[in-house]
């Protein structure tokens, strides 16, 4: 039976209750971001191997589990989260498949190589930052949503290293570091192909960017339908609900 | 009496018909692109200068000389739409305010200088083209849809050196060249600002994408609700007949 912290719940992963994941109000819980990407990236299905950078509580790994056979990393730098992620993998059977590291995403390709996966799926943090603002306030959610150990360049240029030529790199950001993503991962040879902006409702800006880059890609992107969070009234899109629950 | 050509005809440039534009099917009659352009522009009103390259028929200076007093320059690389642009300009008497120049665009910073706009727009050529490819069809459409004359890049840093340091750029293009464009411009010191991007209806990929830079800008981008050309129905919807009617 897996233990569950004071501070620590079990959530259902999927409405249908196939599978569990551990979350903490105050530690990590995953938020709608990694379920879209979980939901936007190009997986393998059969062949080849995916790793999720960012991890957090696994939430992406034990997403794509349902529908890939594939094998799949998670990394995660922070031992709280990579404990919660592992102790879901075991909870939910996915031993075999799910295997996750704990560790600086940086040293990934001296440990695991280059050009190894398929698909590497991030959600890193969003927010820049002056570490110097954060010196006395390094708990999990700070770390999980500032640059504090890793910044956007370094995390384009570790996912170019892994994926292989032909590979996707697919990522999560906010819209407002649109031109910062774009021109990282064209300087890394990740050509974006395929981008969604979702709007929390009509008439508002985008607040959600999701990006799907091929290493080595010809350039041409294409810009999918835009998806909205909200309805005017308050409730959830019927295009949401069928993603997201 | 402004003299139409046998190819001509006279058409309302608002619905109101206060002014008239000269176009012509077999040589050119501007697009919802430019008239999306000149909607999404932040527009000087009673100060400054604005510069419009590509200009065509001149549909976007006749367009912004309607709300604003400041002086505006066109400038149109083929001498047949450069007249039919100054005959339109006369037609609607903007003689005062709207100056057009037969030339190649990426003459004018030395020949008008650097530095000298609030805001330059352009609705540049779309398509990448091998110039082989088009050595026996010259013709005007051809010119004013495909990169023979001047390519993306040449495009971008000509509006950089044209305008003011913290004045603005605004430009319409195909979203396939979102990377292109956005690398380019902040290449060329032109931050993007503002992007929009236009559907041709609900559950297509955009067609059409407007950006607007500010020349030394602080990277930060906002992303506008999406503007839908038409209802599912075919009919034009009522956020594009308020833009463009």
């Amino acid at each position: 039976m897996v233990l569950l912290r004071d501070d620590e719940r079990l959530d259902d992963l999927f409405t249908d209750q196939t599978m569990k994941i551990i979350q903490s109000e105050c530690v990590f819980s995953y938020s709608i971001d990694a379920v879209l990407l979980a939901r936007f990236a190009s997986v393998p299905l059969k062949r080849g191997k995916i790793i999720d950078l960012c991890t957090g509580n696994g939430v992406i790994p034990l997403m794509l589990s349902r529908a890939s056979s594939v094998p799949i990393t998670g990394v995660e730098i922070q031992e709280r989260l990579y404990d919660m992620a592992k102790r879901s993998v075991t909870l939910n059977q996915k031993e075999a498949q799910i295997h996750m590291i704990h560790d600086d995403l940086k040293n990934m390709p001296k440990q695991i190589g280059n050009d190894k996966f398929d698909l590497v799926t991030v959600n890193p943090p969003y927010f820049q930052t002056n570490s110097q603002d954060h010196l006395n306030k390094n708990d999990h959610l700070t770390i999980a949503r500032h640059e504090l150990f890793v910044n956007l360049e370094e995390v384009i240029e570790t996912t170019s290293k892994l994926v292989k030529s032909g590979g996707k790199v697919a990522i999560v950001h906010r819209p407002n570091r649109l031109v910062d993503l774009l021109t990282l991962m064209r300087f890394y040879k990740l050509e974006p192909k395929r981008i969604q902006f979702v709007y929390p409702k009509k008439g508002k800006e985008a607040n959600i960017l999701l990006v799907e880059a091929i290493r080595d890609g010809r350039p041409d992107v294409k810009l999918l339908d835009p998806l909205y969070v909200f309805n005017s009234d308050g409730s959830y899109t019927e295009e949401l609900r069928q993603l997201v629950f």
